[in-house]
């Protein structure tokens, strides 16, 4: 089995995206294609970024994750190959994989330089489906990696703030807002096991103060807003039922202070 | 062949279901994944029933229906597998497969509680993928599903509102409003069959009257408001070219009269 | 491999489309099933067919398009198999493989007229699922083409408004607003040639004048209008990062100009 994934900005449904498979079904037939997501807000690297990091590592080994969202198409920016733990990804070398590359070093990195793999005439505008396509076809079938482009050292790296962990208090921020309005914080759990058993905390932005993390939507009452660890595995703020980043007017980037008594 | 399909509440195209599909991959490489739909409204289980309803009867014999539509993750309701005609489903038990249960009566159900099937750290949030997904993928694989858990008897029912047909008119309501804006009653092709041939029926809402029962939506205007009998076999009200939930302001739960001449 | 591909206005993630999926697979297990997309506007046959025409023959020889763009249905317009090129088509014979037939000519025309290969009830509403979902299915398994109807001469053919070049000028118009918002024209980037190499045409609407034709949206700054030829090969009206259909109030029809200076 070869697992082709795509990840796009090109919006839920997009032909786009049917033309690029339309591309990897002519040149590798057997081809497994799932769609990861296409609503990445457009040319939001840092959102493509964060929502590959959560979902890649859940594929078979091998598979190979394709991702374009790419503001720089048509510019000096070069298409990356590159390896990363079992999983496999190609795309713009602009930071969209710099989160996973945050957490595991990549093993392999290739500039995708050989044009005798792409289709024969490349638009200046879908390198998705005249280069990423066709090379991801090729490495379905098998094609050896080092054949696509030169090797390189290391890729483009975003910035990706960590949160701040004192003796009685985590300061972060909000990574994310997911498609139910729920916030998603930098904030992973393993950190929150530095709360003390026993002590609840206090979860504050601009907008709320939330007082203690709930272990499921379900313990509250509809319209509430809770703190949660949600399927991320990062902790999250949510309105029960409803749509937090609207009641809250809260975005990416907002500021989330958790705090507790000191034993 | 194993056909696996998808039914939940995360919105058209989230990276939830991707994550899904990945573990499902893993687990069961030569499963073929069908997205039946993300978009039931959020925690909408009385409408992800009704959609479950409509079609999981067209998929081959032996086809595994996941649904997660589950307000209650990670409080104490249970997680069933059910087999019912040719079908088998997987999902909360909350009443999402209780008006498929209402036609045919399940021959099979059983309470999904072997953690020795899940994935080995089980989220609050997130049983979609960590139980229900590996589960699906080992009964894709072929495993007897005595193994995943422990017989019971029945499942958690809702209540599913029966049209009353008398002498000359029907009352039913509004069951769902599809993503054209239709409103789809539960009144069934076969109950309209009471009404005499020659005979002119009269439709009525809160907001509109409508004089017979149209074949096609190409034999009124655009704009025109029709009755008809849609592809789920049930009267729906349709604004011609346009969205008559919108329209006429109407909402599931909204009621509907039909009424006709004594011959 | 035989690979399917559907088309529809049903709406992104619809279970209408699940309902097709689900007779395909009964029928023909085997069949890759592609969405090319089911974001057609409602009834918008005219954007169905350049859609079609923009993606279906990146597909592998021998694939089956099924489109479903049916404002007709349940009326006297038929449904049509139609082979062009190396591909196949399956839809309603209202113009939506006519953008198509400009470019190339159908080798073969069948109408769909033998019911033994429907579904046995057939719905006056949706003939997607119980017509074209099981005709397609047989095709998909190899049945002969010539069994499903009878042949006939040709298609039903839209109008396709030509651009006008002269010496100076080409005057166009907007085809259709992608779903970026960005306005692709009928200018093919074959047309563009006239210009002179060296001369700055410029390009002008009602909204906005434009000077250059970009070669990728990088080139300039955000917010910035730009013309440029995008990967449909058509010369688009784009804002960078930003939507240029509600920017400029412009739509599908209006009249787009370029001109430039005499050598």
């Amino acid at each position: 089995m070869n697992v082709v994934t795509l990840t796009t900005d090109f919006g839920a449904d997009s032909p786009y995206v049917a033309a690029m498979k339309g591309v990897l079904l002519s040149l590798a037939p057997r081809t497994t294609i799932v769609d990861l997501t296409h609503s990445i807000p457009p040319q939001h690297v840092r959102y493509g970024a964060i929502v590959l990091d959560q979902v890649c590592e859940r594929y078979p080994p091998g598979t190979l994750h394709v991702a374009v969202v790419d503001p720089g198409v048509g510019t000096e920016r070069e298409i990356v190959y590159i390896e990363i733990g079992a999983q496999r990804y190609l795309g713009p070398d602009n930071g969209l994989f710099s989160r996973i590359a945050s957490r595991i070093k990549p093993t392999r990195v290739i500039a995708v330089d050989r044009p005798e793999f792409w289709l024969p005439s490349v638009s200046a505008t879908f390198h998705g489906r005249d280069i990423m396509a066709p090379v991801a076809a090729r490495l379905s079938e098998g094609l050896e990696p080092a054949r696509i482009g030169t090797p390189r050292d290391g890729i483009f790296v975003l910035d990706w703030p960590q949160p701040i962990a004192g003796a009685n208090s985590i300061c972060g921020e909000i990574l994310l807002v997911d498609s139910f309005g729920n916030l998603i914080t930098n904030i992973e759990r393993a950190l929150l096991a530095s709360i003390p058993s026993g002590t609840i905390p206090r979860i504050s932005t601009s907008a709320i103060s939330i007082t203690g993390i709930s272990r499921a939507y379900g313990e509250r009452v509809a319209g509430e807003t809770v703190a949660l660890v949600g399927s991320s595995e990062l902790l999250e703020i949510a309105v029960v039922n409803g749509n937090a980043a609207q009641t809250l007017g809260m975005r990416a980037g907002d500021p989330i202070q958790i705090e507790w008594q000191a034993e």
